[in-house]
């Protein structure tokens, strides 16, 4: 019941990554209860897993990330969403590293999500999908390295919902990973950040196009109330001072307001352009799934309210890296992880990296993030 | 072509303010350039003018706010938004001064805006009202007090864009204020000010019975996407800090989470409620309207880019007042109004309190406020 398959890179492509995807039998049991089968997972490898096979490294994407991490991507042409630390000479290479990056569980690139196809039924699933959670992702994360034959992680990698994965792997999998890097991330989501998703949430299920979720038959998804949904959360990926930096009130092409509604300031046409690109690679009942793993993420109370205990029995080192205007999970979200941390006697290291662009700044040029990297994956080989 | 009118407090009424309108024959010149006649403001008063008509303060709302600052609201029924600083032996109190607050212009609660009559067509204007700006809504303003024989203020008191009015008045008419009191306000709107009402007025564009704001007719008003503007900027208007202390991951009256999309998280079903309930008082065209007016707002602009030169002119004491958790307007947009006006040469106080309550603490219980304020308005009496 496994099948695989393996698209050839196209002559004169730019990508070294092998676009795969398997189909897993399942079924994978998830924190819902609810029992998962088959299990689609999409995945992009990167380099060769080593003779002894300790030198894969897994990178987990963010909420609309996806695995094309150093691979075009197929919809929107553009390169992968993280060259500047993933490929040759960089801190993940593929010279030396087995690179795996799979599309998450409930996403819309290729793995099992609401627009999968219910078996039961014939048809895609919409709102029947099963709600998932973080560990539920990760649990199909190690399906796929059984799969492959990865039986420990020299390194799991993630930023933002990547870095919640990061954080579960060890606790879920004690044995399977040597090191963690948790970037920009928190151990559970706040207040304010499940009221972001919620607005994003209701700006979905406002739009008359969404119809419960079954829009997949016509194609007529409701991108309206998706675009709006990318607008408010992508003022959060940003910071205050970044946005004053780059767009202040700067007008659009012309001399003067135009006493109108249409984008007179370019912070405006920049977010129009944010919700509208979005809708063409991006799913909405994905968006409402994967914003839900997120806001149940809380890692201490799934172990007592303690996040010390959820650590008690991991064996990875971590590396705790955050950025000083990131408002979405703020330094103080890392520290909390660092002491809980070292109050369950772990090897951790932290540091906050300087930066205007706010939560973005792990997927932008970031030199001093690359050689924490760096130096923290050769202190393990 | 002056006509006004008053509604008599009913008996039993809690009101002690009175309920009027006026129709001023206009025109009232705007900044875009357009002249809008006639002008309706509906406006409350409290208390009497003294015989040399020197003792009255005007009051100047936020966004969505109105002139009901210590009246019932006639549709909520709830009590005047400001009772916690006007009323008997309060700050402002009725006892000592006449109190005037005013609907501003582009609102729905009586004063000219997009859902009054246009007279050139006999139907609502909807988009056809002209842009206006926070300079327009204090001319109007001012074409109230001379309606009213107020030919100066012994202050301007405002919060928010109440704040932005309040800096306004004194530097359009520089003889008619003796004080002016600015509280969690700013000079001007930021990239991130902007950025988040964009995403308020694209989820109200984007809900299909907005129609181009041609929904007067039948009543059928886009409250699904204003809804969800509500629900985006409410977020802005309170701190992570208080947000964590109010709500933090508290379920909703149930034991555990549902795996499901209801309102799991009792910030959710909260945020859920202020959506909801703000679409059964206000109007989204005018959401449009008054969101574009703060966006507009940059008072150095104005003054050839420099906020010390906007305040040459003016012969007004300031009370600038800030609160340390404010994050949409905050302590440092403050300062920079202290710093212009001392680099003007003018007296200014300047106070940063400390709340938990982010931006929405001027509203809220702060004797702290209520001391600075009585203080300021008694020194200049």
């Amino acid at each position: 019941m496994t099948a695989h398959s393996e698209i050839a890179t196209q002559p004169g492509d730019q990508r070294y990554g092998l676009r795969r995807s398997v189909r897993l039998p399942g079924p994978l049991l998830l924190d819902s209860g609810a029992a998962l089968k088959p299990v689609d997972i999409a995945y992009e490898t990167y380099g060769t897993l080593n003779a002894d096979r300790s030198n894969a490294v897994l990178i987990c994407h963010a909420l609309t990330g996806d695995q094309f991490v150093a691979s075009e991507h197929p919809v929107t042409g553009k390169p992968g969403w993280w060259t500047r630390a993933v490929g040759p000479d960089k801190p993940i290479d593929p010279a030396r590293h087995f690179i795996i990056c799979a599309n998450v569980l409930g996403s819309c690139l290729g793995s099992s999500g609401p627009a999968s196809v219910d078996p039961a039924t014939g048809t895609p699933y919409a709102m029947r999908f099963p709600v998932i959670t973080i560990a539920d992702m990760v649990r199909a994360q190690a399906m796929l390295l059984d799969h492959l034959g990865v039986a420990q992680l020299a390194a799991v990698v993630g930023g933002s919902m990547g870095g919640m994965q990061a954080l579960v792997w060890p606790t879920l999998f004690p044995e399977r990973v040597r090191a963690s890097i948790v970037i920009a991330s928190t151990a559970r989501h706040s207040a304010q950040n499940i009221a972001f998703h919620e607005v994003g949430r209701q700006a979905i299920m406002a739009d008359p196009r969404w119809r419960g979720g079954d829009y997949y038959a016509d194609g007529n998804a409701p991108t309206a109330g998706l675009a709006v949904a990318r607008m408010a959360a992508h003022i959060t990926y940003l910071s205050e001072a970044g946005l004053t930096e780059k767009f202040g009130r700067k007008l659009q092409a012309r001399e003067a307001k135009t006493f109108g509604f249409d984008a007179d300031f370019q912070i405006e046409s920049y977010l129009r352009h944010q919700g509208i690109s979005f809708v063409e690679r991006f799913d909405a009942n994905s968006y409402l799934y994967i914003t839900r793993a997120t806001d149940y993420f809380d890692l201490a109370e799934d172990h007592g309210g303690s996040l010390a205990s959820a650590f008690a029995r991991t064996n990875a080192r971590f590396c705790i890296i955050s950025f000083d205007t990131d408002w979405l999970y703020p330094t103080a979200e890392s520290r909390n992880i660092v002491h809980a941390l070292h109050a369950a006697g772990r090897a951790a290291s932290f540091v906050e990296l300087s930066s205007p662009f706010g939560h973005d700044s792990f997927l932008l040029e970031a030199p001093e993030m690359n050689r924490v990297l760096d130096g923290f994956l050769r202190a393990g080989a």
